[in-house]
């Protein structure tokens, strides 16, 4: 039987400003990235949002990002590679101790904004990061695209990784995203959306923007629940994906699963 | 055998920044209270100060204040007892983070600035701060003066505490400080703390600033490094004990030690 | 012709985090209190706040807070008296920038949350920051609660001062706010917040909680934009006083009138 | 008779953190460029610092840089245009409060660190920078280097400039920097630099790496004083150009001086 993750962005309120739809999410994916407190975020969303997490039996991974609150941790910045490595050990552990409270085990560690970004093709920074990660727990697991230097940087140290996709992206024949200044980057078609992860499941292919079929590896499909219609979508790539018999698991399980 | 830990505020320094003189006073001391970046401190500033305290087997605690850099965690503020549990489990585990990253356990956990002299006497704070110690690390040693609120919430918990007495304070009868807004507040004059200390060692009592001599309880001397007067007390007071025949150990070992 | 002031909390967004609907309470009202970024808003936000008020003809005042994003300036924090000054300040100035860049006049200061819950009884900290706004700019309106120490304050200085009450506040016999933990403190029937409204306005006088109508000092009423409801009550508000034939004008014009 | 301004970088401390030597290096200096809240200092530093320089009758400039404490606005990040407008524009509003609460006019605006590396040669960030000077004060310099972005931008805008060369760095022929990855980038010998300083004040040419005399304009010399061995130059480079016959004069003078 096929597997499938399908991880999400949460807990990105701040103090008496709240964005998301965490809660109606929640049921709908199987692994949280959860922001740490230096892009987005703040003790007691952090508290609520892993207590949350487990309610909802959804498995819980850092999501750490550059210390920018203003900005997102949406903004480049350049900082020395041990400077990264100490940001993610610090954000790692931070969100980890709301994982002791809540009794659950921290799954994964997925890089956020400009930092993830960046490490998908800058080598140090994604070596930096992979050392952090391997450094606080080598039992985490790495959540990166496929081909991105994170995954080489994680074979490198020994780390596992999962591999995600995007649903509402194109990509080129290369298997890297088609960058959002071109036309034709976003898709913007649910129910094209929806055949193009079926097919990303199904046949470990996805059609690239110059029409020809690519292979692609993908332990978990990113989605996103910042907006209602963000949320109906997940909804109904949950539904499609459990429709035709694939089954919905979080990705430690699914990058375990015999391959066949 | 009589035994006493040293306990010292350090990692303080915050980018650019440099404060306390960290690697001079390490070799005397046997406990650390390394700042977690909510007051002082940033991610290089801990993974550099809980490597120094391992190379100079000292033992590491947390040390978490209020989110106010500008104001060093010293200013009061008022934080509902939830958001306290909240930003005392997120900076442990922050600095667990460098723990594991460093292959050592993290020892204990002795609150801040205004949290520290808050959580003293207030027990709904105090509490709040021991529930966030228990739900991370149930094994972590509270470090807080004998007679606080904060060693009544360890107690109700089951969370082991240590004592600290500080070598530079006058006593009040009733064996809190005096304030320091009281003339004779301070013990300046090194000789006099000194023995002082040496006092509450061996004998576990101290004069009290009416002239009284009360009981005291001290599994730990909180002593400061951020000058050279600071470090020549630090040197002196640790020479002293030592001729005196007093073992140095850190208060995991000293509070586990059999009570004759 | 009676006039008066309406004044609201605007800007109140920050980076990717919005909130408030100030496009929309913007018609409506006559005098902005603009957050100056330090317990919320940021440069970007300030300046479009400042452009947007410019547009719909609304004065912009400053809305300064104590340094707390993640608690919104609503904790109490206790900073010394020359340090409420300089935050005072320094924000006044922030937000002075982007008045000049829009070339228009900054017309008032009312402090923030917790800031102006403690200035409203604390003569040193109301004294602190009307010495702040006079250092700026001595022609600056302090906006205050008639009554209030920082009202005594401007009046010690030789600040202008305008005077607001509360539409949905209850009273007490002595012209002070009904704490919020009483019952009857928050006023939540909208036509009879009107009727009390107008009853300020045209009389001068607010049945207090125990039912004695007492006198009230009214250059502006405060309003509220950060929801659908609120907004409705604003623009209810605002046809209410019309229709009366009260004058909506700036606390500038409402407190040079000559007095009947 | 010949002029020259000498900046210095000042206020830089932030709460419990001091750094700089600014009381002893006043002195010597003409102009000072004074951080602002966003890479270094706070509200009640920057009251002392303009304090300070009022008595040392030392003109005041605003030094704008990224918000990242942490990284004391080193750390290259990439903004919107308009981003940079405005934390210009914020930064510059904030510091003119404490000027104007000491009665003096803020003279001039030197972007800090990264900011200002990026601005010498980005029209686009030389742009936002100007911009956000023009529309709070048209009569505000700017200093930066001659030839670069920043120059050409208040060109453009009708900002009037100030020229500063650096007496520590060596130049290339086209009048850049040497990188500071290269060897030979620092002047470190004391004697040479005031050598380098005078030919560049009396003659307005240096002598390239390359060994090329090439000509460079300058109104105000950048030293530092962060350090007593940087005090020391300071205090030099005052005496040589004094015995020279130079005056010593804030840039708003040197720029205003009729050319020969």
């Amino acid at each position: 039987m096929r597997q499938i993750d399908l991880n999400c962005d949460l807990g990105e309120s701040f103090g008496n400003y709240k964005c998301g739809m965490d809660e109606e999410v929640l049921p709908f994916i199987t692994s949280a990235n959860v922001a740490c407190g230096f892009h987005a975020s703040d003790p007691l969303v952090m508290q609520q949002t892993v207590s949350a997490a487990r309610e909802n039996h959804v498995r819980v991974g850092a999501h750490p990002g550059f210390q920018d609150l203003v900005g997102f941790g949406r903004r480049a910045m350049s900082l020395p590679a041990k400077e990264i490595t100490a940001i993610v050990e610090y954000q790692i552990g931070a969100l980890n101790a709301f994982c002791a409270a809540n009794k659950i085990k921290l799954q994964h560690v997925k890089p956020h904004g400009a930092l993830y970004n960046m490490a998908v093709r800058d080598e140090v920074i994604a070596q930096a990061i992979c050392e952090g990660i391997a450094a606080v727990d080598p039992d985490l697991i790495l959540l990166a695209p496929a081909g991105s230097e994170m995954i080489l940087a994680a074979e490198r140290l020994g780390l596992a990784a999962a591999k995600e996709v995007f649903a509402d992206r194109a990509y080129e024949e290369d298997g890297s995203l088609v960058s959002r200044s071109k036309p034709g980057a976003m898709i913007t078609d649910e129910a094209s959306a929806i055949r193009r992860v079926l097919q990303i499941v199904q046949k470990g292919t996805v059609t690239a923007i110059t029409g020809k079929e690519i292979e692609v590896e993908a332990d978990s499909v990113c989605v996103h629940g910042d907006s209602p219609s963000a949320l109906a979508f997940v909804k109904q790539i949950h539904l499609s994906l459990v429709q035709e018999g694939i089954l919905l698991a979080p990705m430690s399980q699914v990058i375990s699963a015999p391959t066949e």
